[in-house]
């Protein structure tokens, strides 16, 4: 399966869930010369080389930069900011820094002002994830057939833009360029409000002082549970996701508020073809996204049944 | 597998997603001597003999209900009154009458003063289900491990209650029996919430003018697409559900509504330990509800990776 190195020396910073699926689906393909990774925890680094899936771990991120042709930050999105202070000086000269983050515009602007002259800045934002985190929760095929949308200032150099995209592709990803802001108010709506709502409705069962937290687990099945996935994802990438989108986040959450205070109104007075039209509109949707190849057609994701419960 | 009948003739009025499972469950056990069933169109009736999983099909409900020592309504809520007022007088004298759905309380008031002297009422809903529907849809499994819960009226006959425990069990269910009312309170949250905030994040999403369906749906991965599978879930059935718990949903929907303004508020204020705290204490949840077999262990509830998204 191995080609043409797409890149020379590639460097993650960060060796998470996203981080170590990149390097496995990088060295999967031998589509860098080598790749150097760091990480904040001394325990996330040895984890990395025992899994063999970098060639080599530094401990400060600026050696883990020196001479990379292609930087791609893979941690919280509020660490950005040091982490490029950090590493700008050793950045080379042609050199491409990227990141994996939520949001975008934020990343053009706070990171584009540390740049050395001659560095290229490619946002970058794989839309792929498990609820899981770390360097061992990570697999190769986590961004076949996924959507990475990159979002370049206006100014960007066409080659550093065609290498990053190149390197997506050849990972499994299809590929779109679009602008940042755009990225913001879209991702606002299909990732960021939904684990918004998934993480408040997980709280709101927590707090429920007339059902008990038992109940609450044993008649899970009945459609709580779903929504317990997503809740369960890093509360650190989380919480600065929602710090750096923040109007695009408040934007729909306000739209997302007035139609369910029409529903609201609408159980209220029993307005029950009101509920019907809703509750058929919304059935046609999970085809399409079936059809689209982003998700499972089996029933019920195709969660295991009838092992009696010790699924996997 | 089968053993000794629990139930003499069993009839099922509806042969849906619940019903068609219910009685292919009782079919594998051998768990009743006879299954008849009735459903309102022709096609659902003919598809069940097809299929084998009823012995004997009837248009009329009366004639479905005629002899049985159990009947188990399968069809939404608000056709249960006018079901029982056609059905009434052909109940045998000690037969049990039960239900499949989602709200107790209703069915107590409704169905009670309907019944002729010696027909006992004993409310049920096991909480399983997938977001299809048709009777085949259904599977024996589908109930392997799940709660069923039964609501009976306080003066109801000890024998009646254990016969349609025995048969849940037998099915491979957990019966739990509580309050009509607690039931309603319990399931308003951990079921009738999460499909009403599901299909409204769904309606949401529909309308927004400044993100376009297409790109719904590409990048559905970021945690949309989740919320797409329980909003596909049978709208009759759902708006029944909320017109009949309206007390109950509303209460809990306010409880929501409450704790999604204060982490609105916390967003906009850019309070990101409320958010952190959050985030972390919804995570210890989803592990509860693995280990008490209510879910998967798998990561992204183990749907399938790296086929390119033809899945299944």
């Amino acid at each position: 399966m191995a080609g043409k190195p797409i890149v020379g020396r590639l460097a993650l910073i960060g060796i998470g869930l996203i981080g170590s699926s990149l390097a496995r689906a990088v060295k999967r393909g031998g589509l860098a010369g080598e790749i150097v990774c760091t990480a904040r925890s001394a325990r996330s680094r040895e984890t990395a080389l025992r899994l063999g899936i970098v060639d080599r771990v530094e401990s400060d991120p600026a050696a883990a930069v020196a001479g990379a042709d292609l930087v791609v930050l893979c941690t919280p999105l509020q660490s950005y900011e040091a982490i490029t202070k950090s590493i700008a000086g050793a950045l080379a000269p042609g050199a491409i820094l990227s990141d994996v983050g939520s949001v975008k515009q934020h990343v053009l602007d706070s990171l584009g002002p540390l740049l050395p002259e001659g560095v290229h800045l490619v946002p970058g934002h794989p839309i792929a994830g498990t609820e899981e985190s770390g360097p061992e929760a990570g697999f190769a095929e986590l961004f076949d057939n996924r959507w990475c949308v990159l979002t370049p200032a206006e100014d960007c150099a066409p080659e550093a833009l065609a290498k990053v995209s190149a390197l997506w592709e050849a990972v499994g990803s299809r590929v779109e360029v679009m602008d940042a802001r755009h990225h913001d108010r879209a991702l606002a709506l299909t990732s960021h409000l939904p684990h918004l709502i998934a993480y408040n409705i997980v709280g709101t069962a927590s707090d429920l002082e007339a059902v008990t937290a038992q109940e609450v687990i044993k008649y899970s099945a009945g459609g709580f549970r779903d929504f317990t996935r997503i809740a369960a994802s890093d509360p650190t990438m989380w919480r600065d996701v929602f710090l750096t989108n923040r109007e695009a986040v408040l934007e729909v959450l306000s739209r997302f508020t007035e139609d369910l205070f029409a529903l609201q109104r609408a159980i209220r007075w029993g307005d029950g073809d009101a509920l019907f039209d809703l509750f058929t509109r919304t059935r046609a949707i999970r085809r399409q996204i079936v059809e689209a190849g982003q998700e499972t057609a089996a029933p019920d994701f195709g969660r295991p049944h009838g092992d009696g419960g010790a699924d996997e």
